[in-house]
């Protein structure tokens, strides 16, 4: 932009191209309006990344992220429902909690299982699962992970790990609210059949 | 998120849904990208953005936004060719930048002439660029400004108000690089009948 090296401007463009979903067309154009709204958004949000940066860690006992060593979540009395929903990431928890329907806790793998990433169970907090179920009365374990291969093969997995005199269940299959037949794959609906409930 | 009112993460993803191309989803997905990247991303974009927060402002000379009361090309001796650009934007001013091609001053109107939203020429630093042209020994303005009707009721008055010993210019109009003529409008390929060079 200048005769001069990279100015701080650039340095921050360079910084916001970074994050997903922008590029150095839209970085540029969230700079400029940053800059132009200082009072508004760029001084709360600096303050803001800054107290992020210091506080943000992962909590000790579930893998959410949080601004204490135990998260929210963990910690509240009224969450211990002998309940704990398995989510792959803190988006799934994020969107389960958007949802604002289930009371109990969670626990974050952070990923799947994946021979072809070399992701195995120690990778996965599958161990502190398993010490979580003894420790935290749970009588039911509901398996929320992605519909995928892997997130499939995870479940399977921690499904064997956790046999004994707890409930094990996983997120219905079927017809998303709102979706239409013919854009559904087959797979999806051939699941919404098997699973047809009286009406 | 939890059972508590906003927490810094909460207030980070409402900051960043605020940015122009981010929206709520995309929000919660940068935040955790930063998250992820701590030490790579969100630590030098915190400092990076409290830096700009402090020292970010428009150029007295120019309206180019800098980290300095005079911006590096209203300082710089080699920009003194006598020429100003005219630009109603700072991304548009960027965007000149790009190219490397032009190797004068600018100058930042900051909008264009509208009767509607009540912005006349004082509010457009259009007195300091007349103020410019006179203390500056300027030879030629270029008004590089869009090709909206507002951009060029904006360049009329300019020019008017110009008048002189000086060599007044507006960038070409025609056919873009890679543009296809089926894929453009009427104007466009009027203006670059008419404006047709000998080959």
């Amino acid at each position: 932009m200048t005769d001069r090296n990279l100015t701080d401007i650039d340095a921050l463009i360079e910084l916001m191209a970074k994050l997903p979903g922008l590029g150095p067309r839209s970085a540029r154009r969230a700079v400029l309006h940053l800059i132009r709204k200082r009072a508004l958004l760029l001084t709360p949000l600096a303050d803001t990344l800054q107290t992020v940066a210091e506080t943000a860690r992962e909590c000790l006992n579930c893998g959410n992220i949080s601004t204490s060593d135990v998260c929210d979540i963990c910690t509240s009395n009224k969450r211990a429902t002998g309940e704990i929903c398995v989510v792959e990431d803190v988006s799934d928890l994020w969107a389960m909690e958007r949802t604002g329907v289930f009371k109990g806790r969670y626990h974050v793998l952070g990923g799947t299982l994946s021979a072809l990433d070399a992701i195995g169970p120690d990778e996965l907090r599958i161990p502190r699962l398993v010490d979580r179920v003894a420790a935290e009365n749970i009588t039911e374990v509901i398996l929320a992970l992605n519909a995928t291969i892997d997130g499939q093969t995870t479940a399977h997995y921690i499904a064997d790990q956790l046999h004994g005199n707890i409930r094990l269940t996983s997120l219905a299959q079927g017809v998303p609210i709102g979706g239409e037949l013919d854009y559904l794959d087959e797979g999806t609906i051939t699941a919404a059949l098997q699973a047809r409930k009286d009406i």
